[in-house]
Order: C-alpha cells, then sequence, then structure tokens
C-alpha cells in the first residue's frame, strides 16, 4: 500500500493478536515478523496484547531478515528448533508525567489551541520520530509565534503527553483536567506520524460542512505541498479531548520512511532530517495561527 | 525557499561565476561554501567557469561548517591566512558512452518513448541520487512493462546518458543520432532529481493547451500525491531532442533532502531509500503507459 499507515494498521494485528491466537493451539512463544517494509535487521517492537482468558505466552520481535531466514531454514527443515531466552518482565507503575508549556492569548475566554506529541517511546531507539518531532514541533510552534511577535487571541498550549505508546494515560488525565478547566480546549493538533515533509491535515469532524472552513485554508498551503486536507483522526493522545468538543487534527507528512524507523533502534536523532522536521512545525505553526485568526 | 532547486539556481551563480569575478579583484583562488541547505562537513563540488580574457584562478569547494568557521576565524583576526593544495587538473577529452536499452513497440512507427538518466558523476560519491537514480528508474520502469507482460504500442527506451555534469555532450550526440532515425522521438522523460518520494512531473510544452491532456491524466496520479504537475523543464540531457519536436517531461520528486547530498561525499547509495526510489520509478512507469495509451 502507497499509505503506509494503512499498510500498518491492516498487519499489525498479526503483531497484537499473535500471542493469543497461538496460544490457543498450544504454542509457547510466538515470534513476530516485524511491522515494516523495510529488509533489515532491525526487530521492531511494539504493544501486543493478552486474552484475560487464555495462557499468555512471551512474544519476540523478529527483523525482516532474520524472518525471511527463518521461514527459509524451516522449509529446507522443518524440524529445526529455535531457542528463546528473554529477561522482558513487567514492572510495577511509576509515577509519569505530562509537560506543558503555555503562551497566553490576547483574549483567552476564546479558548485554548493546542499543539502537541508525545514524550514515551520504545525502549530500542531514542523515539526520534516518534515522538520526539511531535514534542520539538510543538514547542517550535509556540517559538515561531514568540519569533514572529504574534501575540495570539487564544491561549496556544503545547503538550508533551506521556505513555501514548503504553495506556494513553497521559491523554486521558488531561482531557479530565482540561474538563474542569476555566476555558475550553478549542483545537488540538498532534504531530504523530514521524518529522518528515508535511503532506497536509487529518480533521476529526463529522461533515463535509464542517471540513468547509478548513478547506478555505487550503491554498496557503498549496505553495508548500501541504494542502492535502482530509477527514481522518487526529491523534491517539489529543483523541480523549474530543468528548469535551475539541475538534482533533492531526499534522500529516509524508510517511515512506516512518516504518523503517518506527519502534527501532534506528528511530534515532540521525534518522531526522532537520529541515523536513522545520517544515512539519512551521505547517503546525500556521495552521494554529489561521485557526487563531479565524472568528 | 521552499524549493530547493529554486534556491539552488539562485545560490549557484556564486560557484558558477567566482572565479571569474574574484580573479578582477586579483585574488588568487577561491573558496566556495558549497551550496547546500545542510550544515555539515562535507563539500559539494560542481561546475564552475572561466572567462576566456580573465586570469584563471583554482576554486575550492568548502563545507558548510568550514565556511561558518572561516568566517568566524576573519572577524576575530581579519589578518588570518588560508593555506590552500590542490592536485586537480584538466584532462584530455576520452572517449565515453550513452547506454541504451529497448523494448521495441508494436507499431513502431507510432515512434520512441524515451525515460532517462544520466550516468557520469561527480567523483567525491557515487553519485547515487546524482543520477543513479535516474538511469534505475528508467531500466526498471521498462522492467515493469515487462512484469506486466505489456507490450507498449510506441519503442520505450531507458537512455543513460554520458556528460551531464560536464557539458552534455551525450544529451547533444543522442539528439544528433535522433534526428537520423527512422522514427521519431515522441516524449522523453528524464529523472535527474534525485531518487526521492515522487511529487509530479514538470511538461517542457509552450501553453496550457498543450498541457491539457496531460492535466487529464492527473487523477490517476492523485491518490499516490503525485499530482503536482505544471509547466518547466524537462531535464538536461533531453533538452537538446527538443528541437526535433519531442515534448520533454521532468520527473518531479520532493527535493528536501536532494541538497544534503548533491555532489557530495554522502551521495552514496545508503542514502537512497529503495521505497523511495521504487515510487518514482513506477511514477515514470506509469507516465509512459499513459502516454502510450493516448491516441
Amino acid at each position: 500500500l502507497v499509505n503506509t499507515f494503512s499498510a500498518y494498521g491492516k498487519a499489525v494485528e498479526v503483531r497484537w493478536a499473535g500471542a493469543m491466537e497461538a496460544a490457543k493451539y498450544g504454542a509457547l512463544a510466538v515470534l513476530v515478523r516485524s511491522m515494516t517494509g523495510s529488509l533489515d535487521d532491525y526487530p521492531h517492537t511494539g504493544s501486543m496484547g493478552y486474552d484475560s482468558s487464555g495462557r499468555k505466552i512471551p512474544a519476540f520481535a523478529l527483523s525482516t531478515v532474520a524472518s525471511e531466514l527463518l521461514s527459509k531454514t524451516l522449509e529446507s527443515d522443518p524440524t529445526s528448533s529455535v531457542m528463546l531466552e528473554s529477561d522482558c518482565r513487567m514492572l510495577p507503575d511509576a509515577d509519569s508525567y505530562n509537560v506543558i508549556g503555555e503562551l497566553r492569548g490576547r483574549s483567552p475566554e476564546r479558548g485554548i489551541l493546542l499543539a502537541g506529541g508525545h514524550l514515551d517511546s520504545w525502549d530500542l531507539g531514542e523515539g526520534a520520530h516518534d515522538d520526539g518531532a511531535g514534542c520539538v514541533q510543538a514547542i517550535e510552534a509556540v517559538r515561531l509565534f514568540k519569533l514572529c511577535q504574534y501575540r495570539p487571541m487564544h491561549t496556544i498550549r503545547a503538550v508533551m503527553f506521556m505513555n501514548e505508546e503504553n495506556g494513553l494515560r497521559g491523554g486521558k488525565a488531561y482531557a479530565e483536567a482540561a474538563e474542569k478547566e476555566q476555558y475550553p480546549h478549542r483545537y488540538a493538533i498532534e504531530s504523530d506520524r514521524g518529522g518528515f515533509v508535511p503532506q497536509g491535515f487529518s480533521f476529526d469532524v463529522r461533515s463535509a460542512s464542517e471540513m468547509a472552513v478548513f478547506q478555505g485554508m487550503r491554498p496557503y498551503f498549496s505553495p508548500y505541498h501541504s494542502d492535502y486536507f482530509f477527514i481522518g483522526g487526529g491523534g491517539s493522545d489529543i483523541a480523549p479531548l474530543k468528548n469535551t468538543g475539541t475538534i482533533c487534527i492531526g499534522l500529516v507528512p509524508d510517511a515512506q520512511r516512518y516504518f523503517v524507523h518506527h519502534h527501532a533502534a534506528t528511530d534515532v536523532l540521525e534518522s531526522v532530517d532537520p529541515r523536513e522536521l522545520s517544515m512539519g512545525a512551521a505547517a503546525m505553526a500556521a495552521m494554529l495561527y489561521l485557526i487563531d485568526q479565524t472568528p
């Protein structure tokens, strides 16, 4: 599939449910071929689930090259065996926190515009694309406003959410706290699809008429090839805000290379192109500006 | 500038004419800050010119990091000196060749469709993006036709031009030979902007009405975000074919990272993403197919 997120969405069920399904057939463990289009030596990890009633068998992430080798080995000798060793275990929960920065609006009663990403990441790499990029872009969007000496009408918040990868508790806690705030969250933009060249935005709206105001902004993004606007999810961390009436928006970058690095040891700073990252931040800032300017 | 080719086009005059201009003021040599948006340690080379009447002084490519250091050093101590040493020299011309592959058409009298790139590259790297990518994509486009068992009406030629970087003699010789061929070259597509995600095509046509037939093809490319079609140059190597009436087309990839590697030591295979490269080849094949299908 050209859309790598669609490909991931359809394939990831194997990782999520593999252990559950294999356990039913008496498996002792599962080896999960990594969810990447790239043929390399890097295992890609990610969340998986257990049936409350079934046996909990261990799951191991295997690189695509190792998976190919394993398949070929089993073809030539179906009696081959694999030795597995792991020291993975669940540790008790520990406190962690969302991190929030704010640029106060001139008319704070107009509400809050949120730009965000998530702080946590899988342990194999640094989480540079997933989602250091989103965190940095949210901060950069606010910095760009200050640089331009633009004082927004709305209060702009840069929010780095905690625990996206493993329970979404930062996003849920944030939405709960937001309900008790004096001013509502009008719009929230999340960047959680990598620090690549921006292509546009997805809007979590219910109808074409709700989209009309955003479609009117497209010409401002066309010169930058960032005018691919469509109805779709905004982002995991901001999704809980929907219950309070917030319109959620996702920054949509080109994602052809995203799953090369996703949840793997190569998701490090060196894999992020500074110019591509900056362009995403600028797109996010431009969207916040246009929303701020819209009565 | 968001369009890195426009930025390059406006900045490169400094490299091209720097030695000429500096010589007028008595300079012994010029140091040229590399034509890249990236701050790194890689000098980027490229063509430069001499006035037939002026002194020919040497020009040295300097990395952006080294250029920043030099500027700072000169600010703090204007009497600083630089030692330059080079063993560069012009060697006599030697024979080299264009390389051509052909898939014969079912109706060869309808003419030739050309897909091409150039074989030569600057010596610091491997020329993987500039222009190994274009060569591989031209071959791949023909391979895709064979894979689909599609026998085109037109003859399809994959042409790897020689000497793009230093005189364009491959392109000129090819156009001269093409004039003497039995069947005309109807359309030529060149890929010489790197092996990145395709965004669309530039069409070397003279009017909006000539563009109309191509604009009609846009919906086929929209699902792949490759439908950015505009009037512009096709490519250096194929440009000489214009005199014979060939319509020249350029494959236009996203070029945000192109000048990171352009004419530098990092323009190597590892800098090319196989998926992005393949998408460009597929876009090129799709364009050839649509042209072949158009009466």
